[in-house]
């Protein structure tokens, strides 16, 4: 059996929980020993009191600890583990491997998805960026990797800053157009939700084709009467020079095919 | 039998003429008749040959007539038809009622969604914008469009306007954001498609909250370390520029509320 501790108690470390205690279920060789939450009420309802501590001191014996707390508290948190020369991984996208202390092995342990508290999802879809110092540190990753999903990658550091930034254009971003559009749709009382199916055959198109290949619309067709329509139309000045930025955006990359 | 007519045979035609041609399997009590195309042999593996002309004075008489050609053509087909006083439709987001020609009774017809040629789509989740000059006519397009699609909506040519430039944002301008997490994975060589369930996940999110509650990231989290690094990493200049419009608008957003 290899032993997981999971150190934090928020989106990610209960979505791990949930995982891992479901792929134990199906028979998976990986065991979730003890969880740490600085408040132990925030994980009762997912583990026995006894498999809880709120105080790194009394951390079990594990093969791999994973910490899954915000950014600014993992460099801390690690520092803070009273033991030596264990596997210890962090779950962040965009800190580097290198800030957890040196007191022990290092690794990442990154599931690139957007995580909601109460919204399920499948973890066995979810990508998990892996990076450690060492081969066989990374053979243990894996296994405990591919025991809640089917779709690991090996990243490193630079490569993981990469699809962070990456994914803030295609997640954070985009949800601030759809953000857009529901304004513009308030402001002319049409429902929003007039536009939930084509964002979806949006998303799903690039399974198939490739984004320069899915482009449509008045930039892409340099229909420049159709553009002017719109930038009239636009009485927010906000929409307005986002709208101006992505057409030219749009029309600089036509330029380059 | 209520009778349509479809004029044009590009890939809103297309798809028209494919879920009319269900429907009326399906038994409803919907005919198309006919349709126009410039080139014959661009429908003709849907329709049979005598049910297709490329002759506007030869159309048969029917109950509807649906203009699905270029935005800036369909002016002057509807100038150009043989007949009065007959309802005719166009399939357009962005054009007014009132461009089409004052012979005929005027509509719009226009499916909300992104169409792609030889990609099958379910029609009946489809929301189709309806509008009429009279509430006859209305019930006529309602008749017709419900045979294809459980999503009606009656929406006049402002809202249309609304709805048209909101799409611009959610699809086309997304569409574009993919297409730049793209390029940053293969400046830096890791699989886009590392991406793929995070892009689904962005968009099904909306289904269940509203764009505002679902809205994460360095830019909502006012991070201004991680903006500052990703600023940094950024070695494209639109990428860049892209990136500073769009905190900032979050940022912005963040104060107002
Ligand atoms: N959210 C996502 O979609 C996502 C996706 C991939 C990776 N990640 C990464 O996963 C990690 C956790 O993110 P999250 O979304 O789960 O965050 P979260 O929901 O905000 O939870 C943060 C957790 O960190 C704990 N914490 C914060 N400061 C602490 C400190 N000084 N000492 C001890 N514990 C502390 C919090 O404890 P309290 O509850 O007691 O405050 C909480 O359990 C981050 O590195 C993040 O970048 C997040
Ligand atoms: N594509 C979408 O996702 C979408 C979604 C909703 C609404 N719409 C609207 O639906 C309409 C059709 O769009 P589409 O995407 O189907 O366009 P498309 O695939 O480009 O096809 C355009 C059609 O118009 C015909 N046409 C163009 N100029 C013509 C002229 N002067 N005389 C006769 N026929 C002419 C073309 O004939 P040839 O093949 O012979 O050139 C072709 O059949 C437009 O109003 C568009 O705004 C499109």
């Amino acid at each position: 059996m290899t032993k997981v501790i999971i150190i934090g108690s928020g989106n990610v470390a209960q979505h791990l929980i949930a995982a891992f205690q479901n792929s134990q279920n199906l028979g998976a060789e990986i065991e979730l020993v003890q969880v740490f939450s600085r408040q132990t009420g925030s994980v009762s309802h997912l583990l026995d009191l006894s498999q809880i501590t709120n105080d790194l001191d009394t951390l079990a014996e594990a093969d791999l600890y994973i910490i899954a707390v915000s950014d600014d508290a993992i460099e801390v948190i690690s520092s803070q583990l009273p033991f030596k020369n264990r596997l210890v991984v962090h779950t962040s996208g965009s800190v580097p491997l290198k800030v957890l202390d040196d007191n022990n092995r290092k690794g990442v342990f990154y599931p690139l998805q957007t995580f909601t508290k109460n919204k399920a999802v499948d973890f066995r879809t979810i990508p998990i960026c892996l990076e450690s110092e060492n081969a066989t540190d990374y053979q243990l990753l894996d296994k405990v990797a591919k025991s809640i999903s089917d779709k690991i990658f090996a990243i490193n550091s630079e490569q993981r800053k990469a699809l962070h930034v990456a994914a803030v254009f295609v997640n954070n971003f985009t949800n601030h157009l759809y953000q857009i559009g529901q304004e513009i749709c308030q402001e002319h009382q049409v429902p929003f939700e007039i536009l939930n199916p084509l964002i979806t055959e949006t998303a799903q198109k690039i399974m198939l084709l490739s984004p320069s290949e899915a482009q449509t619309g008045p930039a892409k067709r340099n229909d420049n009467a159709t553009i002017e329509a719109h930038e009239a139309f636009l009485s927010n000045e906000n929409h307005l020079k986002i709208y101006k930025t992505l057409t030219q955006s749009i029309q600089e990359n036509g330029k380059k095919l």
